[in-house]
């Protein structure tokens, strides 16, 4: 089979005018990048407000080994497949980061003949959307140093400044460091660092603003620190908070590309589903809720990470109720979550875990049974999708079958990395189907439960901890949160997106660990606030070997190594 | 009169593809990005070689105030006026950096009836060229520090690492700053700082490259450091020029926009020009050279510095050679320069510079005359440009006709700021009168001189001083790249834009005192050796009153606060 790249150039892509007006979308709602990438203006959102609802359908996984299981394939898979059963789909999904796209894992874009296209443009600038993110956190950094520089006016406390800067890159080195050394003229001398523009609040504004000027009202609302009587400042007090919004101003309006076979995709934002809230934007759904028969869009990493928080964030926000769930299971990550394989990014799988044994995958069960129940406390009716690999035995694959239908759960085997569309065609059935059950989604804890309680609901009911432990700093953070009117705000947990716990070793389903949390940042402006627990970094690093390093152009001016 | 931005609202824009098409180059051969701003693909560079050559216009200024003197403006009203005489121009500029727009001075797409439009793209992010260049240059400072963390197998000289990181932000407190602090896992500790973009190697890559492989390969000659045997280490071994290319592979295609009356206009590259090259990019010059009966191209700040890079940096690179020069000169600015009158920036100019009196526009006439001498020294006919202000008396302009007149320069008096093109008719006629006269440009220097011979010849013949000291530092750096084969290339002095010499305090042409050399760069990559003189920054500071802070969005969306 050929590589994605090699796929991705051979597509027949439409004009992504006639991919627009198929949803109803005209071109004076669109702004061009070339012929294959466009931006939908906001007035869609009204305009298409009285066409038909699409049901709403969430791709979340099982917790996924370091390799990834498939979930953006899955994901445009689905939406392929629908179209090959008469239905037409909509997929909505997040802006790679180039951070890892250099780093770790290539491009993120699916795989085989379920990809989105221009691939190229999607794993890199795109249109600028992260770059605009990049850019307006970092001036509101400069605009807040300047302010110390200027006298300090308002009596910010630089012990107590939790502003920091942001890049798109994997850069370990700028995890800690001092800024404002050198002479009288160059600042003033403090700690700080950089996270990654993924882990930006600026990225979880645009994720989960519902307009253009409620995005600039919660641009107004960061908090960058807290002055000498413990009192919150936020941007809109520096007077950052406008030129933000003026930085921000395209980047609100979601990115228009499709699949290898022609469905329409809403590529829009980029929170890392660890470290950050894991969903593409609200805005990208209210446009795409009216476009299509099925909305299906996906949410990071396992159901304890981004789809707890599509459900208890991006919903609770929007406003919008989920219809179904998928849950894209693989046959190796059930073998090592039964905690007799290990696997390594970048290494060759161990042979042992290529043979047929589907008694490995009944030992990693647990896992995939809790995220299924994850996925259910919410009301809603997973489906398990199970990513074929050419190596897969009929015997492991029944084996999830006997663990999803001791659920109740419908289960569909998915061969569209190989066949594209036609080879999720019983996925999309039985999506359809669950789809069609009455609805019951609600929310895991309501706003006005203290912020402890909904870390200790979202610790015990979705990672099966039997408490949480709060470091000093975090707990002081929590109260002045709570002293300072952000206790309304749901919570969003960063941590390792390798176990169900905080501790990636752990496999399976862990019980009998607690959940510790070691620091807490208050992202007033995104709305929620964000607990990092464990051994968890804001900025990745880079590997011994970077995909950088096999990526170059050749003769032609193309681009090799991107995939 | 309305402000820049409401008279650009107001503007009547052609689609971009008819710009293109005016200047011979088909739809085949644009990027569209919305339907006023294209990329041009560098296949037309050899699609339009057999087309007439345009005339080569450069436009500098006399040493400007922190106002600015309106160069951007003058050299979009000379081409709109072009067309008034029946000739038609492209103009060629940088794109600005969004780091001064939100800094000091606001927008930078000339002004009045004489804008580059859409100037709120301009201004912000256009398409991305500037975040790929951000990018590139930090994924290349993340692989180095990767390189260390991982063992240093290239032995590289932790206290001798030349490659810094930058932003497009005016951020002081990130100039000198240590990094890799923390744990064990977050990098080596050492010292380093960021630059502004436009500072960058790789916009000077960017604007110095004449294709895209030529691009790829000056990437791999960047040197990031020294290894501990005092030898260069360069990108290539890094392993990182493959994966910058890719990331570069869009922004090497220039920007095409339209002036408020459709003249074209391409917009590629910015750096800026005091602490870098001050000159638009050779590969919009090599297609805009085939497009018009003139192409009129812009050089930052006075002849001094700009235009001095365009003849001996850009046009020794690109083979291109000019046909006349224009030299935008003001009423204020020569009041200045008699040191009579002192400007600030964000201040009203003191009532005393606004009276009637030519007799202090003679006393800093100098300026004038060693600007027009630096322009003639390479050969090329100036011709100047008074950039009328409605306070300006026309005993101020018939003083600065007589200084040009005692040189043989032509003089026009220009309008276009009110008028639009049709008020630089006068400067129109005298530049193509000058770039009728026999061609007898020249460098001011062979590449086989000595490094610190080039330096001298800038110092003592264009800037007027009697000599250059050298700090230790920069006389060893020197040293070492003579040693190490880097003595062919030309040389760029960063120093202030604000006097002829290095000292912003010294108005007109100052003699009598010695350039000091503080460090050297070697921009192997871009092909300069790069010398910083004097109390200058490659990061600059926000003041205390940014421009940013006036800036936000209005109830319709509509940007406030950019001009």
């Amino acid at each position: 089979m050929d590589n994605d790249l090699t796929i991705a150039r051979r597509a027949h892509l439409k004009p992504i005018t006639k991919i627009a007006s198929d949803m109803g979308i005209g071109p004076e709602l669109l702004e061009m990048y070339g012929e294959h990438v466009a931006k939908i203006k906001l007035e869609a959102i009204e305009r298409l407000a009285d066409r038909p609802r699409a049901k709403y359908v969430v791709v979340s996984a099982i917790t996924p080994t370091p390799l990834g299981e498939g979930k953006t394939t899955t994901t445009v898979g689905l939406g392929q497949a629908m179209q090959h059963t008469g239905r037409r789909a909509t997929i909505a999904i997040r802006q790679p980061s180039m951070g890892p796209t250099f780093g770790i894992k290539g491009g993120a874009a699916g795989g085989g003949y379920s990809q989105v296209v221009p691939m190229e443009l999607l794993n890199l600038h795109l249109t600028g959307d992260m770059h605009a993110v990049t850019s307006a956190h970092n001036l509101l950094a400069a605009m807040l140093d300047n302010h110390l520089f200027r006298g300090n006016e308002l009596n910010i406390d630089l012990h107590n400044i939790t502003w920091r800067r942001v890049l798109d890159v994997d850069d370990r080195a700028l995890r800690n460091i001092v800024i404002g050394l050198g002479g009288k003229s160059d600042g003033v001398t403090r700690q700080s660092g950089f996270d990654i523009t993924a882990a930006s609040e600026i990225m979880g504004i645009l994720a989960l603003a519902t307009s253009l000027q409620d995005l600039r009202a919660r641009l107004g609302r960061i908090v960058v620190g807290y002055d000498t009587d413990n009192q919150p400042v936020d941007a809109e007090r520096l007077k950052a908070a406008g030129a933000m919004a003026v930085m921000m101003r395209d980047a609100i309006k979601p990115n228009l590309l499709q699949t290898l076979e022609n469905t329409p995709v809403l590529v829009h934002a980029g929170p890392f589903g660890n470290i950050a809230h894991g969903n593409s934007s609200i805005v990208a759904d209210l446009i795409g809720i009216h476009t299509a028969d099925y909305l299906i869009t996906e949410a990071g990493f396992g159901a304890d990470m981004g789809a707890e928080r599509f459900f208890n964030v991006k919903c609770r926000t929007s406003g919008l109720t989920p219809d179904a769930a998928v849950l894209v299971t693989t046959v190796r990550a059930l073998k090592v979550h039964s905690g007799i394989h290990h696997v390594v990014a970048g290494r060759p799988l161990p042979p042992a875990l290529l043979q047929e044994n589907p008694d490995e995958v009944h030992a990693g069960g647990a896992n995939l049974r809790k995220q299924l129940e994850n996925i259910k406390v919410h009301g809603v009716t997973p489906v398990v999708a199970i990513n074929s690999f050419p190596g897969d035995f009929a015997s492991e694959h029944s084996a999830i079958q006997e663990i999803a239908e001791s659920l109740g759960v419908q289960v569909a085997v998915c061969n569209n990395f190989i066949e594209g569309g036609k080879g999720a065609i019983d996925l999309a059935e039985k999506v359809a189907e669950a789809a069609q059950k009455p609805n019951d989604f609600h929310l895991l804890y309501p706003d006005d439960l203290a912020l402890r309680e909904k870390i200790e609901i979202v610790a015990r009911q979705i990672y099966g901890a039997e408490g949480v432990d709060y470091a000093p700093p975090a707990s002081r953070q929590l109260d002045n949160y709570e002293a300072n009117g952000f206790g309304k705000l749901p919570v969003i947990i960063a941590k390792t997106h390798l176990s169900i716990s905080s501790d990636p070793s752990l496999k399976g389903a862990p019980t009998g660990w607690r959940l510790p949390v070691r620091e807490a940042r208050a992202s007033v402006g995104a709305g929620f606030v964000y607990l990092i627990c464990g051994d968890i970094s804001t900025m990745p690093g880079l590997s011994a070997h970077p995909a950088a390093e096999g990526m170059d152009i050749d003769d032609a001016g193309e681009i090799v190594g991107l995939s």
